[in-house]
C-alpha cells in the first residue's frame, strides 16, 4: 500500500525530528520529499506519533508461547526437565502454530517486525509467519551426535527451505545447530558444511551457561566459541545466541569472523546465567544484537523490555550510568539484528529502505513530557505506545488492533490446547 | 460504592484462584461470602479479570515526572547539576501539581493505588492526591545544615501536615529529612524529635551511592545507616530508600530498629549505584519493599516493570534462578509497602481491608496461556493488562480509561510548562 506519514517524529540517522515519510508498496521511498508520482492510498496523521524503524527479535523460539510461565523460579535442570521437556514433547506441529500465532500476535503489538526463531515444528511456524504477515528468519533446531546427511531433522529443514525460500519476501531461513552440548562435533562440522554449499548462515546457542563452558573445555579442550569455529560455524555468517561465558580472546575470535552476538538479557537472568559482557563485545568491534529468547526464559517477548533490561543492567554491572546509551540499544534492537540475519536495507528510516515500521502513541503519560523522546522509547515506554505495526508496508496492526490475525481464536486455542498439554 | 467483582482470579493468600469479592464503600467485606444486607450498586464480570492488591510504590518523586527523560547516559554530577537542578530550580509550585498529575495518571494506569512521595512542593502534592481520589504518604524534602525549629521546610510540612490529617483518609505524612549528606547530625535529630513528639515516621534516602558512603566515614566514622540510626531517625517508623551501599552489620542494625527498606531496582542501576543487597536484606528479617525513584531516575513509575527487574537481577547477580521468587516481588510490590508506610489493612485481598485493587485484563498476550497467573504478573505482564484501578472503593480507571483526571489536560500542560522549563 502506498502509505504517507505527514508530520510525524521520527528516528532517523540517531535523531527523532518530524519528518514526512513516503512508503510505496514494500519501500520507504521518500523521507521529507515526495516521491516523483507519488499517490498515497493511505495518510497517517504523525502529529502525535513517533515513528521507529520495527524491531527485530534477534533470538527467540516462537512455540514456546505456549510454555508462558510453566516453570519460574526454580533450578535450571528442574526448568527444563519437569517444566519444559513434559510439554514439549506432548506438543504436535498444530500445537506449534498456535504457539507461533500467540507469539506473533504479541510481538506485533510490541512493535516488533522481524524475529529470529528456532524451532522444532518449522512447517508449522512457517505458516504462521505467512499467515500473519510477519518478517522472519526460521531454523529448524537441529541435534545429534555422528553427521548423517539423512538425519531427519537436517532433511526436513532442508526441506521447508527448498519450498519456502522465494514464496513469500518476508521470509527467509538459516541452519540452527543448537548449540556445542546437543550437536557433537562431527554433527555440527556436516551442519556447516550444509550451510556453506547453500549459503546459508547459521543461527546458534553458544556459550549460555558456565557448565557448559565446563564441560567443553573437559571434554574438548575448547571454549564454546573456539568449539564452533573449529566445526567452521563461522565460516558462513553466524548469528551466536547469548555468549554469557566468553573470555577476551572468544571476542577476538568472533570480532575477526565477523559473527553477530545475540544478547538476551532476561533470559540470562532469569536462568541464573548471569550478564553477558555487552560493553566488551561492542569495543572488541562484534555486531551485538537483542532478542527476547522464547517465553518459557523470559517470559515475555517485548523488545521495550529487553532494551531497558539491556541498558540498566550493564549500567549497573559497570557502576556508571555511561554504559550503552539508548542510541546503542535502539540499534541493538534494529539496524544490528537486520545485519546479523543478512536482511539487507532494514532496521533504519531511510530511502530505499524496506517499510517496516512501529508507529508509538506520544500521547501515553510514559512518553510525556517530550525531554528526549529517544530516551522515551528506551527507558520508559512499555511496549504498550505502539499503536500501528508496518510489515513491507502492510499495516499489521492499527489503533492497537490486529489486522492479519486473530487474537480472540488464537487466546481461546492457546488456552484450550495448554489444558491438554499441561493438565 | 458497594461493588461485586464476580468469578474471578483474583491474589488470596498468595495463590491465585477464582473468588468472589465484595466491596462495600471503601472496604473488601467479603472475599467468597455475602455479606449479610449486602446490595451491589455496580457488579463487574470476573471471567477474564485477574484481581489484585493495588501496587504500592514506596518511593517516589511524584513531580519529577516533568522530569522525564531529561537527563540520560550522562555522569551522575552531571545528570544532578544539568539535568534536573536547572528544571527544578524553575518549577513552580503549579508545576509542581501538573507533575504530581502526570505521575498519578501513569501509576493509576499500571495498578498503583497508593505512592510515598518526597516533595519540594506539598501544599501542591496533597491538592493533586484529594483531587485524584489516589491514596499517598507525603513528605515534605527537608534539607538542612543546622537544626532550627523555625527552618521554613520545617514549618512548611508541620503545617501542611497539620492542615491535611483526617481531610481524606487517603493522605497521611511523614517527615522527609533528605538523605545523610544533604541534612547535618544536628538538623537530622532535630527532625527526628519532632517525628517523635507528633508521632510521625520518617522517610529517607540512605547509603544510595559508594560517595555517600565514603565521604561519610570519612568525616563522621559512620556508616550511613549508623548515622541515621545515631540520630534517632530508627525511634520512629523509619522507610529507607535505597541502602545499596551497606554491611552486614548495618542489617542486622536495621532489622533490629525495624526499619523498613524500599528497593529501587531501575534507578540505582540507571545512576551507576549498583544492586541493592536484597536477598541479604530478606535474610536478615528487614521489610523490603519496592519503588520506582523520581521519574528522572527511572524513568517510568510502572511498578510491573520494577518487580520484574528486581527478581531478574538479584538471579543474575546470584546466578541462581531461585533467587526472590514471584511471591516475594509481587508482597514487596504490595503488603510489605503497606507495612513499611504504617498503613494498616492494606495491599492485601482479605476481608476487613481497604479496597484498593487493580483488575488485570487476561485475555492478553503476555497473559496467555494461563500457565501460571502469579508468575505472569511479575514476568509476562507490562502493566497496560492493568483494566479497572480502585482506591478506597472508587474506581480511578476503568476499561483504561481515567475517570477522576483529565488526561489531555495534564498532556497539554505538561508539554506546554516544559518548554518554558526547559527551554
Amino acid at each position: 500500500m502506498n502509505i504517507e506519514i505527514k508530520n510525524a517524529y521520527a528516528l532517523v540517522d540517531g535523531h527523532i525530528d518530524r519528518h514526512d515519510l513516503y512508503i510505496e508498496k514494500d519501500i520507504i521511498t521518500g523521507v521529507d520529499r515526495k516521491p516523483d508520482g507519488f499517490t498515497g492510498e493511505k495518510t497517517i496523521d504523525g502529529q502525535d506519533r513517533l515513528v521507529i524503524p520495527g524491531l527485530i527479535n534477534a533470538h527467540t523460539h516462537s512455540y514456546m508461547a505456549m510454555l508462558r510461565n510453566i516453570a519460574d523460579d526454580m533450578p535450571f535442570m528442574d526448568w527444563l526437565t519437569k517444566g519444559v521437556y513434559p510439554v514439549e514433547d506432548r506438543m504436535t506441529g498444530e500445537d506449534a502454530y498456535w504457539g507461533a500465532m500467540l507469539a506473533i500476535a504479541e510481538m506485533i503489538r510490541c512493535g516488533t517486525t522481524t524475529f529470529n526463531d528456532m524451532q522444532m515444528h518449522i512447517h508449522n511456524t512457517t505458516r504462521a509467519v505467512k499467515e500473519s504477515g510477519m518478517r522472519a528468519v526460521i531454523s529448524r533446531g537441529l541435534v545429534g551426535e555422528k553427521y548423517d546427511r539423512d538425519d531427519v531433522r537436517i532433511k526436513e529443514a532442508l526441506e521447508e527451505i527448498s519450498d519456502g525460500e522465494g514464496t513469500n519476501g518476508r521470509l527467509t531461513f538459516m541452519l540452527g545447530p543448537h548449540a556445542p552440548y546437543s550437536a557433537g562435533f562431527d554433527y555440527l562440522r556436516g551442519v556447516a558444511d550444509i550451510a556453506k554449499e547453500r549459503g546459508l548462515g547459521i543461527h546458534i546457542h553458544l556459550a549460555e551457561s558456565q557448565t557448559e563452558i565446563d564441560n567443553l573445555k573437559k571434554e574438548q579442550g575448547l571454549t564454546a566459541i573456539e568449539y564452533a569455529d573449529k566445526a567452521g560455524c563461522f565460516e558462513v555468517p553466524c548469528i551466536a545466541a547469548h555468549c554469557v561465558k566468553i573470555t577476551k580472546s572468544d571476542m577476538e575470535l568472533m570480532a575477526k569472523k565477523n559473527v553477530s552476538v545475540v544478547t538476551n538479557p532476561a533470559s540470562n537472568m532469569k536462568l541464573g546465567n548471569g550478564f553477558a559482557p555487552v560493553p566488551e563485545m561492542m569495543d572488541a568491534g562484534i555486531n551485538v544484537c537483542l532478542g527476547t529468547d522464547g517465553a518459557a526464559s523470559n517470559n515475555t517477548l517485548n523488545m521495550f523490555h529487553e532494551m531497558s533490561l539491556l541498558t540498566l543492567i550493564h549500567k549497573g554491572t559497570h557502576n556508571t550510568p555511561v554504559c550503552i546509551n539508548a542510541n546503542e540499544a535502539l540499534a541493538m534492537a534494529t539496524v544490528n539484528g537486520a545485519k546479523a540475519l543478512g536482511l539487507e536495507k532494514l532496521g533504519e528510516i531511510k530511502e530505499g529502505y524496506k517499510a517496516d515500521l512501529a508507529i508509538l502513541d506520544i500521547n501515553t503519560p510514559s512518553m510525556v513530557p517530550k525531554n528526549n523522546l529517544l530516551s522515551s522509547l528506551v527507558y520508559s515506554a512499555n511496549g504498550s505506545e505502539v499503536d500501528t505495526t508496518i510489515v513491507d508496508g502492510e499495516i499489521l496492526m492499527e489503533g492497537r488492533e490486529l489486522k492479519t490475525i486473530d487474537l480472540e481464536k488464537i487466546i481461546y486455542e492457546v488456552n484450550a490446547r495448554m489444558e491438554r498439554l499441561n493438565p
